[in-house]
């Protein structure tokens, strides 16, 4: 099967289709060895999910569009996984909300961080920011806390799909809003996300662009309170349940 | 850190090692994307296992010693992951159960299996069978059913660590007492094990030798004994339990 003829019916769908575009990721240049490493965790974790998005989710999903639709100025963070999986998905969602996308890669390469750009911006995206990061961010060693100084060193709600630990913990730390998606609800970086969201990023970023849909033709109050009556603790709990209790709990 | 630092109190020892030698298997060309995909798949599995040997496990690897040692002409498959992660493990016990070696790949290209066979001759085999498969298995396609005449056509126990689910059914219908080394105890492969070992591989193989050693020295009605003893589905349900339920279960 090609990501062409995988018939949406199919029980595995979203798994194949992920599994197919991680792979042509990295003929692309896109996707490193620990990115299809995380692929396969991440695949795992959904399988046990039930490979849905469960309620709670789709809640952190809308808290997130409110947050990003409410922001002065949100980033979109870019990795190799990202820009393979869903690159229209996260150019779509950054038009909608007016949000900067930037590169950023734990390994990071200048090759791979041109080619990740080269990527979105055949899917539509202008401006991509991360060739040249000037800023850093505090408590992380010299590459791995590099950003733009126009973008997330500035950002005040961040998007990070599918970030590591350390990085997630000092952008917190560095006072973002940060909002992760993540199928481990007991990783580092869902711990340390104001909105953790345990979910397929291809099937959050496209929940989260509907969701912001909604939100920008009613009141700003709406955002207010989705992001008031948000409990994270409470979004990593129930992820937690289904994966260990399965689809019945 | 490498491999020879990461030091043996670290509470991710075993998953630290294993990501450092599945790495170290893509530069020498051992390892395919689909095993890098399959890695981290086992990394999340085996992260809520606890990272540790459950104690249907354990049992689990004593039968598997007690039908090797009792077997007429036993065979251990070896892919690239196996491979990578643990080639002396693999000829120690190979040794330590005279059972032949054969290389089998789910991606078969003459380069990687000669890879592996240089691979496994360097840590010490001798006569790893693989590179000339004139015998199939039935109901495979052609290049998945490939194997030796001599190996798994012949075999009676097949020890097929980290197998694909077609093969692994196709196997168990040829009439081969088949043990499989699996974390996911839902996949297809555990199902159709006889002897479903749901274990991170690195810790399985040293466990089946050194019960082989103790059963080496003590009579065939202990092997017989444990053989009939053992209930695979029991096996699978209590890892799916600790699975689900966590550590306390």
């Amino acid at each position: 099967m090609t990501e062409h003829n995988v018939p949406e019916s199919h029980p595995r769908h979203d798994s194949l289709l992920t599994r197919h575009r991680i792979e042509a990721g990295v003929e692309q240049g896109l996707t490193s060895k620990q990115g299809l490493i995380a692929e396969g965790r991440g695949e795992a974790f959904d399988y046990l999910l039930g490979e849905e998005t469960i309620p709670s989710a789709a809640a952190a999903e809308r808290v997130a569009a409110a947050y990003l639709v409410s922001a002065d100025a949100p980033v979109l963070s870019v990795n190799g996984n990202v820009a393979a999986l869903v690159p229209d998905e996260v150019v779509t969602l950054a038009e909608t909300v007016d949000a900067t996308l930037e590169v950023n890669l734990f390994n990071r390469t200048p090759e791979r961080v041109s080619s990740i750009i080269k990527h979105l911006e055949a899917h539509g995206a202008a401006n991509v920011l991360g060739a040249d990061p000037t800023a850093h961010i505090p408590g992380l060693e010299h590459d791995r806390g590099k950003v733009a100084a126009d973008g997330i060193a500035t950002a005040d709600v961040v998007v990070v799909p599918l970030e590591d630990g350390d990085r997630a913990d000092a952008l917190a730390e560095a006072g973002k809003t940060e909002i992760v998606i993540d199928l481990n609800p007991l990783s580092r970086s869902a711990q340390a996300a104001a909105v953790p969201i345990i979910d397929n990023i291809i099937r959050a970023i496209p929940a989260i662009t509907a969701a912001a849909h909604d939100l920008l033709s009613t009141s700003n109050e709406m955002c207010s309170y989705l992001i008031e009556d948000f409990d994270p603790e409470q979004a990593r709990h129930d992820a937690e349940r289904r994966i260990r209790n399965g689809v019945s709990s």
